[in-house]
């Protein structure tokens, strides 16, 4: 069933004549392109209409119409909700089901003064439409993904001592785009030594010394889809500790990876992890869930999370990231990205994470 | 006045007995810092909470505990609003502001069946906080606005035929990281040739060409502040048309920095422009409003469009940025950042914009 089917399914579902959609990540999901902005229309018999402005008619022409999409233009002089009002006027839409996680409280207010029509929160339904990646979705991320190793690969061997994080994150950020990648998944996280305790730090002035830990947190966007991944080295050299420390977190990441199985509990893949790392004496040290859902955002749902018991299911991706931070020392992080299929999820990062020093030797 | 009492000031006004503010941008307003996340919850008194969770917890100490906050970290095992309404019954909140703008209906819906509060939207009141920038935000934008620029001088003479727009884009971006910009304010626009009739077009495939004009949009972030300019140059050589349509362009833009007074509306900034490329027989080529505000967001409020009869005051700092796109040959924009102060904006923008051919022989 294509999108839109699905998305015209919904709403013969819950009685209604048409779908709002305006949020960006719906529009890309359901235009299938990142290239457009506006709002779409859904009609129960699957007529589907963008109303986009002069900035992006012609880009909305040439992909959509081809797909069967109607593509209106509203001019700067007409309203937004007086141009909404004739379109669902013209399509007899009475009954509208709206996007209530992406719109914000007074907006919603302003479309319910301006627009006379009755309005049915979406819930979790696109969310949940989404959360099953198909072949091609998985495709995209596994490019993004391929292009995030790819400029890792490249970094790697530039790393040298008093290089910054700020220097290191933008060459990381370069060379994802030079290579297709259509932004970073996120603020790409690169730190380096005592910084490696700050789950989410930024990368800063601080400089690269032997003994350090290094920690990339990173991924690429390919056709909207996010790619999401960790790697912690040690640089020059590494104690006792830090091995000790890296050991716990991969061993943690397997066990969650091995409770990652179709018909089990999104939170059991969290507990699996956080017992290894309690078991070694590190379990405050834990102080984040265990992983998230990715794809069109960085964080979907389910999520790896204490709290969440939704079930996982094959199509889910999920990210596997425990961590150890020891403030003021050191931290890792290992992440990786699984499918969920079955049994067996499949990892989607091909990067090795075997515990390695960098010797930092061909630069000096 | 410091930004928590301006906020307190905002909960005593309104007889409530708190604030609380969870979205990103009033975060870092509120803060005064882009490093952490959480929940602030700003009391009548001036009492300044942030509640968070591990992951920042030793950010947010050393940040905020020297400047009076109280810092609060919420494990992972207690659910958030379980949380917060401990938090609200030690302080006896009763009465709560909320972000009416920020919130999405959804989490609205959960948090006032979580929490046994009234509840208050704050509206724009902190949007009319923001919109009149103090001298030291208006410094971080101007020093945003210089890594901006150095980029672009640094990226100029490095065009050459056959390079990509995504490369081209991606080594601006680059330059912009290394000199401190915190992330892009905006995907980068730059366009090459017939794209750039596409005002929202993003980078690709195509390679430069002797003849095209390039189109570059783009800022840099610094401390959350945003710039924002535009800047088209012919690569190579240049029609008499597109030397007409680019001089078109540019006497728009001083026509509406010439209405960019304290005391006039918005509006009058985007019809002095518009009857400049009207005159001049462009005027169906325009198909954008003329500019926005811009500070911890990149399109804030108030903004210089048709249906905007907000009266500009001193402080606020506004885009400058007509277009004339013409489909399939070519588009010129040029935009500056204007700060309105009596009678005469400073213009923050300080790269030329007279019409300039890059030669491109440097590289060749």
């Amino acid at each position: 069933m294509s999108r839109i089917a699905a998305l015209a399914e919904i709403v013969k579902k819950n009685d209604a004549d048409a779908m709002l959609l305006t949020g960006e990540v719906n529009l890309i999901y359901a235009l299938e392109t990142t290239a457009l902005e506006g709002q779409c229309l859904i009609l129960a018999d699957g007529t589907a209409i963008l109303i986009t402005d002069g900035r992006y008619t012609e880009t909305a022409e040439a992909k959509l119409l081809p797909r069967g999409f109607r593509v209106l233009t509203r001019s700067n002089a007409s309203g937004m909700y007086e141009y909404l009002q004739s379109v669902l006027d013209a399509y007899q839409v009475q009954k509208l089901l709206y996007e209530d996680d992406v719109l914000t409280v007074d907006r919603f207010a302003a479309m319910r003064e301006k627009l006379p029509c009755s309005f049915l929160p979406i819930g979790s339904r696109i969310l949940s439409l989404r959360a099953r990646k198909s072949e091609e979705e998985i495709a995209s991320i596994v490019i993004a993904q391929h292009i995030a190793e790819a400029a890792l690969t490249r970094l790697l061997p530039e790393l040298c001592e008093g290089m910054t994080e700020r220097e290191a994150a933008a060459r990381l950020n370069y060379y994802m785009a030079i290579s297709g990648s259509e932004k970073t998944s996120f603020d790409t996280i690169l730190l380096f030594g005592e910084n490696t305790s700050l789950p989410h730090g930024v990368p800063g002035d601080r400089k690269l010394c032997r003994g350090d830990f290094i920690l990339a947190d990173f991924g690429a966007v390919y056709r909207g889809y996010h790619s999401d991944m960790t790697r912690t080295f040690a640089f020059g050299s590494a104690t006792d500790e830090m091995r000790k420390v890296y050991d716990t977190v991969l061993r943690a990441q397997n066990a969650a990876r091995a409770a990652a199985c179709a018909g089990r509990l999104c939170n059991e893949m969290h507990f699996a992890a956080a017992k290894v790392i309690e078991d070694a004496g590190y379990g405050t040290y834990f102080t984040h869930a265990l992983g998230h859902s990715v794809g069109l955002e960085i964080h979907e749902m389910p999520v790896a999370a204490p709290r969440c018991e939704e079930v996982l299911c094959d199509g889910i991706i999920m990210t596997d990231e425990p961590g150890i931070y020891i403030p003021g020392k050191f931290g890792v992080r290992i992440e990786d990205m699984l499918v969920i299929s079955g049994d067996h999820p499949v990892t989607l990062t091909a990067f090795p994470s075997d515990f390695q020093i960098l010797s930092g030797e061909q630069n000096g």
